[in-house]
């Protein structure tokens, strides 16, 4: 990619925080399979889950604060018919964030 | 634990089935790193991380509902403050669900 | 109802509390349309549907807990099948109101 | 307000359909406090809170799909200050959003 062109995507100069994020994730996907193994209590397990689940949360509002910033402001400026298309994505992966 | 014995936890025989669905989650935490590793598109990764916040609710849910048909109802059917005391632990973790 | 008898549900202490609750979020209702019809900004009529959405939620999480202290409760001192089917019952309502 | 100038809001051409959803969200909410008047069923009207939960979520998504459009897309094209204020404003909303 050359210097002069956009990234593909809004998180670019964040990949090393998202990565870090996600592979703690999946330690906590590990640590849970661990506690099931070892027939721990039903509500520390379920602790355990809303904690990942506020994790796998905060990065789905970071990257989507990261595309509003980069992907759909881009789309503004170069206006039309993309630009609609761009909302259009951004709301329904919005909804589908929502409703999860 | 002797056959008289309540088990510990509310999921003991879907133990298998737990750590089924939680190892799929970790896979899914490896497939997001991936994602993000080959500049994948920010609305692609959102897709699938609705997907695995979706797959944890229901593990969530599933624990829940075993919790109350063995945990809840063994405490019930006992009495007195254990009773209360589970049914508060109970509506504490729904809480942290609901608002998760 | 006699008054040897369970109540039919269990928020029965608490109707006055639910009734001005309930009262509350009604006049939120009449604020949007408010807020709507004087043209306000977007974002600051966001900021009272979420509002709106907590308060509502919070009536939520005290109807089941109340739900499960007493008619839940009671179902499993039963016993047999009427428990079962309070159990699934309520799990299902929970599962609606994570999913919500 | 002159017609050269930008509406103070993204929704302004479906003012009416917002308020008619409005209307109905009070009605869910005056419904509600009949069934509790009514000594109803505390899953029933679990039940209809959900389905008002619902309403007022998406009310919420029309508003932001409404806002991006409009306000977040002038923002960007205008550029500058104003237009990072802007995608912060709707990211925290967002965040409101997923949270409650």
């Amino acid at each position: 990619m050359t210097s002069d062109q956009h990234p593909p995507h809004g998180y670019d100069d964040k990949k090393d925080q998202y990565l870090k994020r996600l592979r703690r994730i999946e330690g906590q996907a590990r640590g849970l399979q661990r506690m099931v193994e070892e027939d721990q209590y039903c509500i520390d397990i379920l602790t355990q889950v809303s904690a990942m689940t506020k994790a796998l949360q905060s990065v789905s509002l970071g990257l989507l604060d990261d595309h509003l910033s980069h992907c759909v402001v881009d789309a503004a400026r170069a206006g039309g018919a993309e630009s609609d298309a761009k909302i259009r994505e951004a709301s329904d992966a919005i909804a589908r964030l929502v409703r999860s």
